[in-house]
């Protein structure tokens, strides 16, 4: 208790520890893969001490975990232009901006590479998406609403159908995230939804 | 020239070895991944001489090239049902049913991840993915000439389309890939592609 900060600012040392450890774990991710990653490494890149870091996060595992909690949480909120194509188009171009980005998009790729084969890694990716996938439904279920989409329609395959395209094309091919393709998958996805192709498969 | 498979059938021999080979570096690939790959683990497993693995296929790249060379060759052609919600249905669960199979599955998903870090097995990725992708294109252009799809509509995007939330419900999610999901690929790429969202756009 004898620290400064916890007593003027609740939490405000322990949020920078953690955004500084976040950072460097994203940082040694981009760079090296899951494979060598070390907590000792992300200590000392970070400047935080190492009993902190393997108090407060144990294990790899535990450290991707709260990297992709924090990045779910600071991520951009959903749009809200009045049309589903507008939301859906906001939606690609933030999934564009991402994956284009070198950091972001290294990163991206490095956790989805670790998740085909390490279990907590996966189960923390999921979680990540479930979060940003619920975070554009409501996009959806204003469409319904509206009528421009038919009841029924599943929201989370639609919000779903907008990235796919956009990794799909980062991982199998070597041409350009262009904006012009985030347009075009939000384009698809709308056109979809709108031909009523989300509504009534059960698909899970 | 003493060996009789190379007197009776020519070819016959080489191509035995390199169907042994093959099967081998992919059976380690979906084990292990890429980074455990070894050619004399490789030819230990195929049950072939170490110094014919290395003098022909020289490298790990090299054997991952051919590798995916050869299930870009033996993979399953292009259906012809007559209409294109039947073409991209089959397309759709031809995909649904490799990535479902445990050992094609993991081997796709470690091919994948390789590609993410590994220069020269992105290439060959690549490689494979626009043999496989420009194998069904026929399946639109005939139906821009049957009137089902507009004029100027983008074969290749139409195609991805399909595959693509099939990967990425693979890779982000934990659900199954239940034939619905795939159904459901297919009938949300032609109802895209007959509303015309894969006209117009330069994406490249």
């Amino acid at each position: 208790m004898s620290d400064p900060d916890r007593l003027t600012r609740p939490g405000g040392r322990t949020a920078r520890v953690r955004q500084a450890v976040l950072g460097a774990a994203g940082d040694l991710l981009a760079e090296s893969g899951l494979a060598a990653l070390d907590l000792s490494q992300v200590a000392a890149r970070a400047g935080v001490g190492k009993s902190t870091v393997y108090r407060r996060w144990e294990s790899v595992p535990g450290l991707v975990t709260d990297l992709l909690a924090e990045m779910a949480e600071s991520s951009v909120p959903r749009s809200d232009t009045g049309s589903l194509l507008g939301d859906l188009t906001a939606n690609a171009r933030l999934v564009r901006k991402t994956l284009d980005d070198p950091r972001q998009g290294t990163l991206f790729k490095a956790l989805i590479s670790a998740a085909t084969t390490d279990r907590a890694t996966a189960t923390a990716l999921h979680r990540f998406y479930a979060v940003r996938i619920a975070e554009w439904v409501p996009c959806v279920d204003a469409a319904i609403a509206r009528g421009e989409v038919p009841a029924g329609t599943d929201a989370v395959e639609v919000i779903r159908a907008v990235s796919a395209p956009l990794y799909y094309r980062c991982l199998t091919t070597d041409q350009a995230l262009t904006l012009a393709a985030a347009d075009r998958a939000a384009e698809a996805a709308a056109a979809a939804a709108q031909a009523g192709a989300f509504v009534g498969h059960t698909v899970d």
